[in-house]
Parts: structure tokens; C-alpha cells; sequence
């Protein structure tokens, strides 16, 4: 049953929780984005001629892509003119940029065409398109007006005259993955079987070795001048295991021999979504048995509790199967923002190939938790890094701006899309609810049908789910993971694969009843973690010192016994959250003069109650630091 | 009071343990690399032409140079013609190697010696004429022929007249220390100032930053036509934490400012041993003073229980305070040989400057742990990296040789002038004994006086110090910290900073009772690690699989209650070994489907018994891998 993430316009979500979230990025986060942009002189990077005084980075087109692409989705919801004026000044200012062969990259522009397409590994121009055509996907969604995919199919079949397996054209590929994603996307849209075909190849091709055993990287290395046995451009040094370590670029093998998740997270994950459309697309078993297959890796060895992704920082990306370090220090803990935002877009493409509810978990983990903690209250600070642990004396403040700006606009894109994660449709109208998110759907197709959901979630387990109009519809209701014991529905439904299967609703509601109650999750032994995590519905809890006044947060270990739901309270703006309360011992010796000793640890005989809120919520508050997701036990 | 550690000729050990060791030493290890160098073809390139065909690598010079020192320890105590002409024949080699301007370098004789002090950051120039230098110092004090003294003070001669602070002089310094040590030795053998001079440069100008902020490494960058803000030689490139990180070699400031190790473990402590000796040299304050800050913050914050050192692999070196992983896994464990052996030397200069206890100890517990494990019981199997534990199903070898062939002659050195390190003399001629290694010492200028020292350590506490000869001496014993409670002696003395004092003794022997019994060490909260390791007397026990048939090692968990030694037994070619055992309780539900679960970690109402075994006997008899010196406490 092939589904259909809902249309954006089609959706309207009502949630205070989330609407606030997307009021934010609406109005503050894109904004911000494009003004850092203009202030630093970034934006104009398309503009500049050759041999220009400020020599442009390899990926600064992508944030003007991502962050038009990021209000091309807003803009179908909340229609601003200004904004929209923006958007269109963007995409002047890319025909402009764009090349009579169709190219389109300001790096090269600026400092000549002539060693164009010579570094693929590094230096990011098919990423860069990538992005291009992800924005057109929703430029053109949004407006229809041909003025962006004019260009980018232009550039399209410059891409595919340089690369392919007909003899004189490169056998490249990108060393980091999204053109992928963009070429399936738009061939979605327009139907254009040129963008499969070069998506293909790009899947395909990467990771094969020729008779010598060497890559692509390794003959584009040697053709620069190279030594390709241990040739880096200057930025990739420090970021290898292993000289010519390929798997970081998941390029050591082709992807339909991949047993396991390595390298860079984010272009794993990227590489793994296209992937999954592919297969999707196509019917290709072994490379939708890759992605199984590295999917079970994923989710069974190499993701942390809150959908985090990558423990090692030094290459970005995963670490050993099992090594899930929570604490930056020891470079143990990564987690970037953007990793978790491709783990859950590759989720949305999983649940269009059959729905199964551990999926939509990992989605809905991976959105309430690793995602959403990523920017501040405020809506224009932003993590990159979200370890799992912050120690009191060292807090870990959100930034303004990155110099790799890739996780601001990534925020605005996702909280812009949040209606296709919510709902979709199935072949034959079926109406899928994935995330308990109360907004309401218009049925494509049968407009005068709506479907609404009515929850007070991530804070109340209660859901209503209304079905109006002329004509009823089936639901397919995903029945959380956490709430598999215990949830109630109204409607006798069938549950398969963590969905609930309802026969046709016209003119009802469906009420539903998720259990709300803190829950203590624990570790694989593999991981050596012999800790506890606390959880309420989708949400994560830390315990974090701005509320636990007295306690040293750092060393406390909770004891056996329930953990209970606090009054509920506002935090910072966030109205109506529920903290949750917990029984702990603390640490009575923790002062030492060296680094060994003859006396133990001393757990306290007493215990303390100590505050828990949502790791989303963490450090908007001030504090000193201490937060902690894993809680050693006492008991 | 000044310490002059007992000159080899002085000393024979007569311990069982130690001199089996130094017999395979001897009679392996050596042979094995002067073997491996040749088979592999090494060992002539310093009789290489100009444009050789195989290029010669930056640093097999300091191979040559290293086994050659080694050699010439183990000739002090134990003559052997065919190694003496082993030796007489490298030094024929380097004699013929050297250029007439003095110059000495086999890379660079090879590629041309045009580009030769160009890149003193990565290219090992200066690091392989300081093991030149010290290889010099041994074959002058085996032989005094002067053969290898003249062309090294040439070579020397030729070094200062490129480096220094005069106009047209380079203000460099070396990228891995250590001619900084041999200059210093050598001063002391020869009292040459010019060598003092030359290490006091090296030691003081290295870190300074220029009017622009720019280091040496640098501006030598930036003259080879490298960018310097992220220029790397190919070799350093996965190594730097950042680009330009030149914490990686102790000169992102002046050794005078520095308040926390940092970087390259090796080349850290390579540092401190020669300043150690700079400062007892000239009384310079402030290097004393930076010596000892860097001590305790090494000591305090960033040394394995074993005495290993440098949690990081990416550079070989030290994490963040406190950051002390046990596993490979992550990278968050490297206790590099050569770093465990450098500090076994830094000490050793340590307690050149003053007798204080708790440099003894970490000396012996580096000797006994991190050091001696990484030789295997065959002499010819070595470990590069020393992890505390390693999981069951990746047993963890010993390698025969190295790419980076720098431990296996270090162990050679170290065994090779273990009388160095076990005796010294104060100025007065009192004798103090370090270690309690049984042996004796020939007292220098009173060659009738011995003092020997008999005992069964590590395996019995019980000692005996015996004086005889025409003329009695003080005495300063050396009362372990494990010790410290506990201990008797005879005869009355004053203990001072851990060093027992005694009157002079004269014919007569002293006993002293040392109480060898299972102790249990815990390590300090910010470590993270509420654990417990086992050690008796010097020696860290490990529980290894190969004992523990039926329990899995992995997953253990100590309980509260006594630690008992086990009968004695052999362990390979090692009598005598003293096991332990202790109660365990073992992990009934370690098998798990995914990452998470609801049901915590349950450990066994009963208990297991488990055998214990010094930790530096690790992998001598095969096993499955599953070891570990660090234990969950279950109590």
C-alpha cells in the first residue's frame, strides 16, 4: 500500500504546542536565517563574479536554498508578502547566477570554472544542487510558475552530461548525499524519468571499485594531482578514522552490500532516505534489503534514547555498534541536529513504503527529542551538538549562528513540513495518522472531507480524533509504541504493525485514550549503560539543575520506586508542561583530593526529590549546566 | 639533595621475575627488532644514496638508533660479542651516513637535501638526532671509545648552528620532543654547556607566538608555501583535535604558562623528562614550577589507574580532565607504551630533584602495569595501545611489529637500565632504593660496599636489606603507598615523603614486612566510573575470561566482601603468579532484542567466584578477549 504524506496546504495544525513552534520559525527563525545571511554576506555569494575579493565556501548556495525552500513551506500555510518577495528575489538571483551550460555553484564561479567537477569529494557542488532542487520542488509546489524549474532542469541535464557510466562522462558521485533526495523529489512532482535515472545512477554507482580496488574518490584524488592513499582537502583532515576512509562518505562499498551504518551521520542518513524512495519507487529488492538492513543497524546498535544519531564528533558520524557515549567530553557524543532531521525524514519515506509502527516511533522520538531540543524558546538559537549529558560548571548555551549553517535552516524546513510528517492517505483514500499532533487534514481528493485531530499531547494522552463531511473515510490510527499497553479505543479496529485499522468513520468521532505516566527506560547491557531514562509519552526527560536547587545533579542515582507527574507549570514560554518528579540518593563523598582512593562511592541513606522536564526544554533557563537524560540506579 | 641514579655496571638484578624478563629482553626482543629492521629492510637506510628507490620513511633513523641504545644497556651488564658487534657496526653505519656539514637524516639524504629543516614539525629530524644522542650516551658509557661521540657532537655542532636565537639563525623547534633529552644527557656525561645551551633554547622558545600570534610551526608553514591555519603534513592529518592545534605538540604556549597536559601523550611526557632535568640543572624556577603543575595535573586528572596515559586515539594523547575511557571502542582508550614509558622516565628525573613517595608509586605502578603488559611473556610480542578492558569475541594480540616500530625498543631501553631506575645515590652517599626489585648494588666510589635487597615482590611483602662491606651507609627505603599502613622495619628510621630514612647501617641486615594483600581502588566521581578495581601490592588485577569459564567477564559485578589470594601458580613461562578471587554476581538478562527496553539490568540473587590475575599477564594464554580491570560494584 504505497502512501501519500498530505499535501501542506492541506493541512492546518492546531496545536498550541506546535503552532507556537511554527509561529516561531515562521517569524523569527526564517527571518533570522536570511538577515545573518545578509549581514555576514553570504546571500549574495550567487552574485559574485569571477575572481570576486571574498572568496565564497563550497556550501554557502545551499543555506540560500535550504532557507528558500524553508519559507516556500511556510508560505503555503501562512501566505506573507513579503517573505514571498524574498523567496522571488532568491530565485532572480539563482537564474542570474546560473551558467550558460546550466552550472550553478558561486565557489567555482569565483574562482574559476576551469577545475570545476574536480573534487566531488569535498567540495560539495552536487550537494549544493541538491538543495536547489529541493527548493524548486517547493518553490514550484508553492507557486506553480515554472521560473525555478526551468533553471534547475537546465542544470539537471548539465549534471547528468558530466556523470554517468557512457563512455567520456565521470563516474562521480557526490561525497555528500542530497542530490539524491532532490532528483526523486522533483521526478515526483514532474513525472520527468531523466531524474530517476540520474538518481539511480548516483545510488548505484557510489562505493564500486574498479580492478584496481580504488574508488572514484581515489581516481578524481590522483587526477587532481593527488596522493590518493591519503589525499584530504584541506577541511576533511581532521575528520577521518582512517586516511581514504570512504565509509565516511558511505562510499567504501556499494550500498547493496552495506551490512552496517558508518561514517557521517548526516549523509547517511540523507543517502538512506533517497535510497528508500528509490526502492520505493522502483521496486529494486536489494536495495530496499540494504535499507533494511541498515535500518536494524540503526535503530538495534547505533541511535540514542532521544533519536540522536553519530556518537563520534571526529568524523560527525557513528561510532562502534553499541557506543552510545552521552557527554561531549572524549568526543563520545555528537548527535547533530541535522542527523536527527534526516533520520526523521528517512522515517516519513519508510512509512510510505507500508506502515509499521516502530517507524513512526523512531519518527516521533527522534521529532519530540533530538530535533526539537535543537532550538531554543526563543526560535533563533539552535544546537548542533545535543549530547545527553552537560556537567554542572560547563553549561552548553545554544548559538545564534554557525559557521556551518546547516542545522538553523533545517529547523525552519521541518517545522515548515510538520503537516506531511502528521498525516497521509493510501492508495485508496485511507487516512493515516502518524503523529498525535491536533490539526486538522482536508482530504485531497474529496476536499469537503476532514479529518481533525483534537489532543492537548505531548501533555495529555487523551485524543479525539473527528471525521466531517460529505463522505467518510478509513482511518489508520498509529497506536505509539509506549502506548501499546493500555491505550483505549472507541472504535473496534484492527491493529496491525503498530497502526490502528479503523472500518469507515462518516460524520464521528473517534475518542482514544494514550496511558500518560512517566515510564523508566533502560539500555542495551551492550551499550555498558546500566542507567535509567525517564519518558513520558514521546518526551524524554532530564533532570537539570535550574530546578533542583541544593542537589549536585551531576551525581545523584535514582532509587526504586514511581516517579510521579509535578503541577503543571510554563517554562520560559512554553506553557502547560508537565515535570515529573523522582526519588534519588546523592553522592555524599564527591570530593577527592587525586583520581583514586581506598573508600567507595557513598550513596546517600536519604533521598532527595529531584525535578524532571523534557530534554527538548533543557537550558532555557539559565543554570549552571548540570542536565542529565541517563540517571544512574540505587536502588 | 641531588639523586644520581645507580650506574648500570653497579647493579645486578637477581629477582626471578625481573630478571627472567630482562633475559627475554636480552635474548628475544632485542634480536627480534635488529631481525625485523633488517628483514624489513630498514635497517640500511642510513646507507642509503640519493634518490634511492625506496624512499626512506622520517623516522627509521631513531629505530636503528633506539635498539642500538637498547643494546648497549643490556652490554653494561651482560657482554656478548655478537651483539657488541652488532653495535660496533651501526655505529660504522652512522659514522659513514653522516654529511660533512654534520648533518645526519636518511629521508632527507634520500628526497634531497634542499628541502632538509623546511618541516620540523612532522618530519622527525630533530627527534631522530636526539635518539642519535642518546644512543651516543649509552655506547660512550659502555665503551668510551668515542666513536659515536665525535660525529653526534658534530651533528650537534651542526643543529646549533641552524636553530637558535642569533640573526639568521630558524627559531625552531622539534615536532616530537626528545633531543631535548639527549642534549641533556649528554651534558651530563660529557658537562659540554654548549649541549645544556642548545636544550635550554629547544625548551624555552618552543610555544612563542610572535607579533602576529603565529608559532614557529607556522611561519615554517607558511615559507614551505603550506597554509599554516590548517596546513598539515599528510601524515599529521587525522591527529590534530583542530586544525593548527599545536597542543598536539606542547607549543600552543610556552612550557612556563602551560597549567594542563594536552596533546600527544608521548611527546608530552618526552617534555617534562627533559625539563625535569632542565630544571634540576639550573635551578630554573619557573620550569620547576611548570614541571610540577603539569605532575599534578597529570597525576590528578588524566592518568589510568595502570599508569597509562592518553585516553584520545585521534592524537595519541590526553583527553579532557577527568575523561578516562577503558575501552578502544569510541577511541576513548589508547594508553600508549611509549607514553607509559616516558613517564616511567619522567619520574625517574623526578626524583633526580627530591625523594618524594608519591613519584615511587606512580613510577612502580606504571613499571608493573601500564608498562610490562605490553610486552608479551615470549619477548617478542608487543602492544602498541593498552585498553583496561576488551570485550569478549575481540581478543585483543599482541603484534610482533610495528608500522611505527617505537615500543618494542623501549621496552628493550627500559629493561635494559632497570638498575637505573631501582637505586640512586644521594650526594652524600646515602643509597636509596625506588623499587623493591631484589638485587644488588655496587655502591660507586666505595666498590666494597653492596647493599642488596632480597625479596619474592611482587608476589610476597616480606624484604631484606642488606649492607656488607668495609664501609656501612644511610639508607633511604622507599615505603610504598600501599604500604604506608601497615608496614614494618626493624630498624627505627624517619619517614619523610614517603621515604623511610634509616642511620647508617654496616654489616647487618634490615628487614622490612610490606603487607601484600588484595586491596580494592575506587576511582573519583568525575571519572563517571562508580567502579572497582582490584590491586595487590604493585600489581592491577584484571579478571580475564581464560580463568572464568562459564561467566561472562562483560557482564559481572562485584560484591561487597573480601578479595582472598589463590594458590600460587604459573602463567605461561611466568612461576609464581599470585591469583585472586573475589565474589561476582553475573547479568541474568543480557540478552536483549533492540537498545532499549522497560526491564532494568537484573543481577543474580547468588554469586560466582572469579579469578583474578595481574593485569600485565593479560592475553598470554589465549581466551575469547572478555578482560577487565575495572568491575561494576553490586554491593
Amino acid at each position: 500500500m504505497p502512501l501519500t504524506p498530505a499535501p501542506l496546504r492541506h493541512v492546518t495544525i492546531t496545536s498550541p504546542f506546535w503552532s507556537a513552534l511554527q509561529t516561531n520559525s515562521r517569524e523569527t527563525t526564517i527571518p533570522a536565517i536570511i538577515h545573518a545571511q545578509k549581514t555576514t554576506g553570504h546571500w549574495t555569494c550567487l552574485t559574485w563574479p569571477p575572481n570576486h575579493p571574498t572568496k565564497p565556501h563550497p556550501f554557502w548556495d545551499s543555506d540560500i536554498y535550504k532557507v528558500t525552500e524553508a519559507a516556500c513551506y511556510t508560505l503555503m500555510t501562512h501566505p506573507n508578502p513579503a517573505l514571498l518577495e524574498e523567496v522571488e528575489s532568491a530565485v532572480d538571483m539563482i537564474r542570474a547566477a546560473q551558467h550558460a551550460d546550466g552550472y550553478i555553484n558561486s565557489y567555482y564561479t569565483v574562482r574559476g570554472l576551469t577545475s570545476r567537477w574536480t573534487n566531488v569529494r569535498d567540495l560539495h557542488e552536487l550537494y549544493c544542487i541538491g538543495h536547489l532542487i529541493e527548493a524548486c520542488v517547493a518553490y514550484e509546489t508553492l507557486t506553480r510558475s515554472g521560473r525555478l524549474l526551468v533553471p534547475v532542469m537546465k542544470a539537471v541535464r548539465h549534471v547528468a552530461s558530466v556523470f554517468g557510466t557512457e563512455d567520456g562522462k565521470k563516474r562521480g558521485y557526490p561525497g555528500h548525499q542530497e542530490i539524491e533526495i532532490g532528483l526523486l523529489r522533483l521526478f515526483e512532482l514532474t513525472g520527468d524519468e531523466s531524474l530517476l535515472q540520474l538518481a539511480e545512477y548516483f545510488l548505484l554507482e557510489r562505493g564500486k571499485r574498479d580492478e584496481n580496488g580504488e574508488t572514484y574518490f581515489d581516481r578524481e584524488a590522483k587526477a587532481r594531482g593527488g596522493d590518493p592513499y591519503d589525499g584530504m582537502g584541506p577541511e576533511m583532515r581532521p575528520t577521518y578514522e582512517v586516511p581514504r576512509d570512504y565509509a565516511y562518505h558511505q562510499a567504501h562499498q556499494p550500498l547493496v552490500e552495506q551490512t552496517e551504518i558508518k561514517g557521517h551521520a548526516v549523509r547517511a542518513v540523507y543517502h538512506l532516505t533517497a535510497a528508500t524512495d528509490y526502492a520505493r519507487l522502483t521496486g529494486d529488492e536489494r536495495v530496499r534489503a540494504a535499507v533494511e538492513r541498515l535500518w536494524r543497524d540503526t535503530v538495534d546498535t547505533k541511535m540514542y534514547v532521544t533519536g540522536g544519531l553519530g556518537a563520534m564528533r571526529q568524523w560527525e558520524g557513528f561510532g562502534p555498534r553499541y557506543f552510545l557515549g552521552d557527554a561531549e567530553a572524549g568526543n563520545g557524543c555528537y548527535a547533530e541536529t541535522c542527523a536527527t532531521f534526516g533520520l526523521i525524514n528517512w522515517c516519513q519515506r519508510m512509512l510510505r513504503v507500508s506502515l509499521d509502527g516502530e517507524v513512526g516511533d523512531v519518527m516521533e522520538t527522534a521529532l519530540y527529542n533530538g530535533f526539537l531540543g535543537a532550538v531554543g524558546l526563543d526560535g533563533k538559537s539552535f544546537y548542533y551538538e545535543n549530547p545527553l549529558t552537560t556537567a554542572t560548571g560547563t553549561p552548553k548555551e545554544r548559538s545564534t549562528w554557525f559557521e556551518v549553517a546547516c542545522c538553523p535552516p533545517n529547523v525552519g524546513k521541518l517545522l515548515g513540513s510538520l503537516g506531511g510528517l502528521v498525516f497521509s492517505t493510501g492508495e485508496e483514500g485511507e487516512v493515516v495518522v502518524h503523529l498525535w499532533i491536533a490539526g486538522e487534514f482536508r482530504v485531497p481528493g474529496q476536499e469537503e472531507t476532514v479529518v481533525e485531530v483534537k489532543t492537548e499531547m505531548p501533555w495529555d494522552g487523551k485524543v479525539e480524533v473527528a471525521v466531517r463531511g460529505e463522505k467518510g473515510v478509513r482511518l489508520a490510527l498509529r497506536i505509539p509504541g509506549w502506548a501499546r499497553e493500555g491505550y483505549t479505543c472507541a472504535v473496534a479496529g484492527e491493529l496491525r504493525d503498530g497502526y490502528l485499522h479503523l472500518p469507515v468513520v462518516e460524520n464521528a468521532t473517534v475518542e482514544l485514550n494514550f496511558p500518560m505516566e512517566p515510564r523508566k527506560v533502560y539500555a542495551n547491557p551492550k551499550t555498558g549503560k546500566d542507567e535509567v531514562a525517564i519518558m513520558m509519552g514521546p518526551l524524554v526527560y532530564c533532570v537539570e539543575d535550574v530546578d533542583n536547587e541544593g542537589v549536585d545533579v551531576d551525581y545523584v542515582a535514582l532509587v526504586d520506586g514511581p516517579v510521579v507527574k509535578g503541577q503543571s507549570k510554563a517554562i520560559a514560554t512554553m506553557r502547560n508542561v508537565v515535570p515529573l518528579r523522582a526519588k534519588a540518593k546523592v553522592l555524599e563523598n564527591r570530593q577527592w583530593g587525586g583520581l583514586y582512593g581506598s573508600s567507595p562511592w557513598r550513596w546517600s541513606e536519604g533521598t532527595v526529590e529531584l525535578v524532571l522536564v523534557p530534554y527538548f526544554l533543557r537550558m532555557n533557563r539559565g543554570g549552571k549546566g548540570g542536565m542529565r537524560v541517563w540517571n544512574r540506579r540505587a536502588d
